[in-house]
């Protein structure tokens, strides 16, 4: 457990991004706890970051900051790709995810494949968007091991958008070489996938790795950054690769408009902004010299 | 104290952002605990971010994520501005930005106003670059109240760079508007000041304010980010304001050239992508609507 009391009276979530370095927020109510076959499940009411949602103990998703991360994942490809329909989300059974995918008028489908129908429940339950999201007639709902399901399609989905949890334990394989080759076969000619990979700060060696993979495997591969303030460091490394496309830079302007007006983090300066990296990890990245 | 033993014989520093989340850090040695007339200085060793310095409890700054605040305070507006001579730093008493900015040949004098000595003196103790930085002939060190200092100076320095402490306490009148209006008056026809701000997550409302009060007073300004794991939400905003440029985006590629080598943080790409901001930033900065 990594929730501790640290005064009396008071109950505090306290997640170690590291052994020596972490995170703590104050627990209002707690809402949910529940041991699934595959994991941990809690979710409680904070003051700062509303309601919070943890995977073993690690923070998955609050409801004050959700936005940058779902956003970013998924109107980055969306907008790049010229005219999504089919569309795949490996994980992400807390609908935030799918939520922004069916804002796009051109996506006639969107497959949810989570391995975990307590969390898909348990988020019904306790965030308001997830039960309107997942009741959207485009949206097809799979419960099952995405590492099996993905080897089901081929040349299928214009985009994959892998939001998994971290590679410790059952995620594990959802980083791996075979799992990219088998996202790579699902995917159409012109397809797109994105992933989240790690913070820049902490997991910079594991971005590096990534990124040397996706380019082995696909067309092009590139990292762009989101803001995550509950997540450790509080910027976030997102993946993305493609089976023909090279420039990651130029959305959908026409699109983008009419989306606009629900928007809270992705604009199209921000897209841009965000494959712009740091030198020290462009230099991981790129495997640039210096 | 926001130092508490959270288990028997660990010592943890424990920084509230708000009263009701923070960051822990495990502290190894504690190196330093000074009262100075001003405030109180802590400097300890912590196994994920080196050696670390709060000021009245507030993370200052760390060895592991010092480069990305100080480089991009510093590097943009120098190389923004055509020619920098002299250099005005306002605070900063660890000596980090005086440290990026005497990387710049064109540099002939760097003053830095600093009103606590003992911080002077700690960092030249506790962090490598310090003493060098500090005995470099082209730096003045002058201990006195910049409030005051910055009255005694007209059209003299080609930038300033304000690195306070927060707006909380003796700082606060260094996020003022006669302060900033003083900044003017100090700047040469094209300088350039920068300032750190606040969190866009925490602060946006701050920034705002901050915003249109540098607008009202300088021909323009803008808002920058950079990454800083720990300070709160893990990403600050940075402000730039000028006399008479309009372009923030557009740095000397033959002088960064000169720099490059020394850089772990800033480029000319992380310099324009860090002013485009996410929407709910851009709304509060530029005042737009939606």
């Amino acid at each position: 457990m990594t929730t501790d009391d640290v005064s009396p009276g008071e109950f505090w979530f306290y997640e170690k991004h590291v052994p020596t370095a972490g995170i703590m927020l104050k627990v209002g109510e707690l809402l949910a706890c529940r041991r699934s076959r595959y994991q941990t499940i809690q979710l409680f009411d904070t003051a700062d970051y509303g309601r919070v949602m943890t995977l073993d103990n690690l923070i998955m998703l609050t409801e004050r900051d959700e936005f940058s991360y779902h956003e970013m994942l998924t109107h980055v490809p969306l907008l790049l790709h010229p005219q999504p329909r089919q569309v795949l989300v490996v994980g992400g059974g807390d609908g935030g995810v799918l939520r922004e995918v069916i804002k796009h008028g051109t996506v006639e489908r969107a497959v949810q494949v989570e391995i975990d129908r307590e969390v898909v429940d348990v988020c019904r339950e306790f965030f308001p968007w997830a039960a309107e999201t997942y009741d959207n007639p485009r949206v097809e709902l799979v419960i099952d091991d995405a590492l099996k399901y993905i080897k089901t399609v081929r040349n299928e989905f214009d985009l994959v958008i892998v939001d998994s949890t971290d590679p410790v334990g059952p995620a594990i394989d959802l980083f791996g070489s075979p799992f990219y080759s088998d996202v790579y076969d699902a995917l159409t000619a012109d397809g797109l996938m994105t992933c989240q990979i790690d913070s820049p700060f902490y997991g910079s060696r594991r971005i590096g790795m990534i990124m040397d993979t996706l380019r082995d495997i696909f067309h092009d591969a590139g990292l762009y950054l989101t803001q995550v303030p509950s997540y450790p460091s509080g910027v976030w490394g997102l993946g993305i690769a493609s089976k023909s496309r090279k420039n990651f830079h130029e959305p959908d302007k026409v699109r983008y408009d009419t989306l606009s007006g629900t928007l809270r983090y992705y604009n199209p300066d921000v897209h841009r902004g965000s494959f712009l990296l740091p030198e020290y990890l462009r230099r991981v990245v790129y495997r640039t010299g210096k």
